[in-house]
C-alpha cells in the first residue's frame, strides 16, 4: 500500500492549493491514490492539525504515506521532515504537528528533506506543499527510499501538549480542543476520574456535572462522556457547547473524583 | 462495482472523523473506491442529510455502497441499519436520513447491524461511523453478503416530509431546503401549478411571483423556476433568496394555478 | 492519463450537487479517477474560479480532463464549452472562467458543445454540471474524441484580467485575489518592482512597506512578497491581512521602484 497518500492542510477548498498538490503527485506517481482528510484546518492553527491527525491517521494502513501542511512558518530556516514509524511515513514541516502520530519511543526515523533533486525544479518560500512535499512523497509512493531523501537527524519538535495535573483530590487539566459540533474535548481520561466514574464531578466554568453519560443523547442538558479517543468530552445533546458556554481551548476543567 | 463506497457526513472538514473512516475502510478493504459525497450537512440535521441524499445518490450506480453518518442519536438505542435497494446498498443509522432514497415499496430488505464480529473490535458510544459503519461497509466490499451483517427488520424511520395541500384553488407548500446559493427548494411540483403554469402565481412572505421562469439568470428580482430535481424553487439571479427574504426551511408558500 | 478528471465548483460541501456529478462520471467512467481542487469558489464568482484553476491546473498531467462549474448563467443562451490544449481538455460554461488555464495563443481548440447524444436524457435548465458537463467528461474519458462532442468555435468569453499600468515612477495594480489566510494577492510581479526590489516601496490603504520580504514568517507587520505564483502578494505573519486592514478585491495598490 506504499501508494495510498494522505493530505491534511490549512488550505480549504476555495482555493486552489490542495488541488496544486494533488496534480504534482499524479504527474509524478500516477498510479498513487489520493485521500483527503481534512482541508480546513483553521489557518496557521498546528495544535488543531496535531489533534485531526490524531483522530484519522492511526486508522489508516502501516506504510501509508501522510503529507501534512498546516506549516506557518514556510520559506524560514524551520526544516521540512519525513518521519517514519511502524504505522507510515509523515511528511510535514518541523513545527510540531506530528507530535501526537509519532511517539518519542525510539521506533522512529527522523529525516530532514535537503536533497533537492526530489523536488520540483524551481522552489517557492511560499508553498512547500506543491515544491517540496508533494513531489517527495510522490517519490516515496514510486519506490524512492526515504534514506535517500533526507538526512538523519535525531529529534524534532514536539509541541508540550498540556498534562493534568492533580492537587489533593482535584484533578485539573483543560479543553484542548472544540469540534465542529462544539463538543469540547479535554486531556482528561477516564482514569482521571478515580475508581467510580459515575460519582466523579467535572467542573466548567462554574458548572458542576455530576457523573459520565453514556452518550451523546443521554439528558437534556450539559453531559461529560468519554469520547471515542477515550477523552473526557463535555457536550451539549444536539447543540454546541462551546457556543452555549462560551468556552474554547484553553479553558480549565476541575475533576473531583467520588470519596472512596 | 461493489467496491465503490460513498460518504456523507455531518463530520465537516476540520476534525479527524472523515479521515478516521477513510482509514479503516481502506484497512480492511484496500481496493475499495472512497468517494466524498458532501461532508458540511449542519450538525445533527437528519433533514439537510436525507436531501443531499437525495441529490446526489439515484445517479451513482446500482450496487454502490453508501455511508451516510448524520447521527445525533449515536449510543443511544437507535439502530444502525443496513438497506438494500435495486438502486444500491445503503447504511446509515435508523433516524429517517434515508427517506428520500429507499422507498417503502417493498423492494428494500432492511437490516439492523448486529454482528460485532465485523465491527471494529471496540466500539465508542459516540463514533459509529468509525466502529460500525465503516468497517461494515469495507466487508460489504469485499464480498460478505448482507444478511450475514444484521438481522431482517421490517421497517424503518422514516421522516414526515411535508406533503403540499390544496384548499379550493389555492395549493399550499412550503420550503424544505435551502442550498448553498441561497435558492429556496419546495416541496411543491410542476403539477401544482395546474394546466398553465406560465400564469400561475407563487406567493411568499407577501411576494408575489408571476409564471415561471425558464432558468437562474432570467430576470432581475425573485423568480420562481422548475429546478433540476423537478421541485419548484425561488430564486434571486446571482444573489441568496433566503438572505434577501429572511427565509429559511418551513416558510410557507401558496401557489394560485390559473384559472382556466 | 485519459482517465483522471478534476472537478471545480462553487457548490460546496453541504448539498448533493457535487455528489451528482459523480455519480454521473461514474456510472458512465467506471474507471475513471475523480479529483476534487476546490468546491468552495464563492457563489457564481467567476473570477474566483479562474484564479482557482490558475493556481492548480498547471500541475496536472497533460491529458487531464478539467471540469469546471461556476456558472452564473446555467440555461441561458451562453455555450457549454470544450477547450483542448496541450495541457489537457476543459469542460466550462463560456463565461471567462477559462481565462487564466487556456491563453489565446492559437494552440486550443475551442468547442460549443451541441451534440445531446453525449448528455443526460434529460437536461435541466439549472444543474448542466449534472446533465451536459459530468457526462461529456465522462465520454471523453472513455475515448469520445472532442471533436464529436461539438462544433468548433474560433473563440471563447475572455475576463479582462486587470493589467497594471505605468505613470511616471510608479506602478499601480491591483487586489485580484484574497486566499483563506487573508493574503491579497495582487497583479502586479516581480518585474514591476524595478531593477533591485529590495529597496522598493509598496503602498496599500496608505500603509508603506519597504522591500520584499522572503517568506511569511518574516517580519512582524505587513509584508509584501514574491508568491508561489510569481505575483506580489501583501501579507501579515499568521495573521489576515484582509481583514486586518479593511481590504477586498479591487483594492489599488501603488509601487514606486527604487531610484537608480
Amino acid at each position: 500500500m506504499a501508494d495510498l497518500i494522505t493530505l491534511t492542510t490549512d488550505f480549504g477548498a476555495a482555493d486552489g492549493f490542495v488541488g496544486a498538490m494533488k496534480g504534482v503527485i499524479l504527474t509524478l506517481a500516477p498510479q498513487a491514490t489520493i485521500v483527503d482528510i481534512a482541508h480546513d484546518i483553521p489557518p496557521h492553527d498546528v495544535r488543531a492539525g496535531a489533534f485531526a491527525l490524531e483522530t484519522a491517521l492511526p486508522h489508516f494502513p502501516p506504510g501509508s504515506i501522510h503529507v501534512v501542511v498546516v506549516d506557518p512558518g514556510v520559506g524560514s530556516d524551520r526544516d521540512a521532515l519525513l518521519v517514519v514509524s511502524p504505522h507510515g511515513m509523515f511528511l510535514a514541516p518541523d513545527n510540531g504537528v506530528l507530535t501526537s502520530v509519532t511517539p518519542a519511543d525510539g521506533r522512529v526515523s527522523i529525516y530532514a528533506l535537503d536533497r533537492p533533486e526530489f523536488w520540483r525544479s524551481r522552489v517557492s518560500n511560499t508553498f512547500h506543499g506543491r515544491d517540496v512535499f508533494a513531489p517527495v512523497a510522490a517519490h516515496l509512493a514510486t519506490g524512492v527510499p526515504p534514506a535517500a531523501l533526507g538526512t538523519p537527524r535525531e529529534d524534532m519538535v514536539r509541541l508540550p501538549w498540556p498534562q493534568p495535573c492533580r492537587d489533593g483530590n482535584t484533578v485539573t487539566g483543560e479543553v484542548i480542543h472544540v469540534d465542529r459540533f462544539g463538543n469540547l474535548i479535554t486531556n482528561l481520561r477516564l482514569a482521571d476520574l478515580g475508581s467510580d466514574p459515575g460519582r466523579a464531578r467535572v467542573r466548567l466554568r462554574g458548572a458542576t456535572i455530576w457523573g459520565i453519560a453514556s452518550h451523546y443523547a443521554a439528558g437534556n442538558g450539559i453531559i461529560a462522556l468519554v469520547n471515542s479517543a477515550g477523552r473526557i468530552e463535555i457536550a451539549l445533546p444536539s447543540a454546541s457547547a462551546a457556543q452555549t458556554l462560551g468556552v474554547g481551548v484553553g479553558e480549565i476543567v476541575h475533576v473531583l473524583p467520588a470519596q472512596p
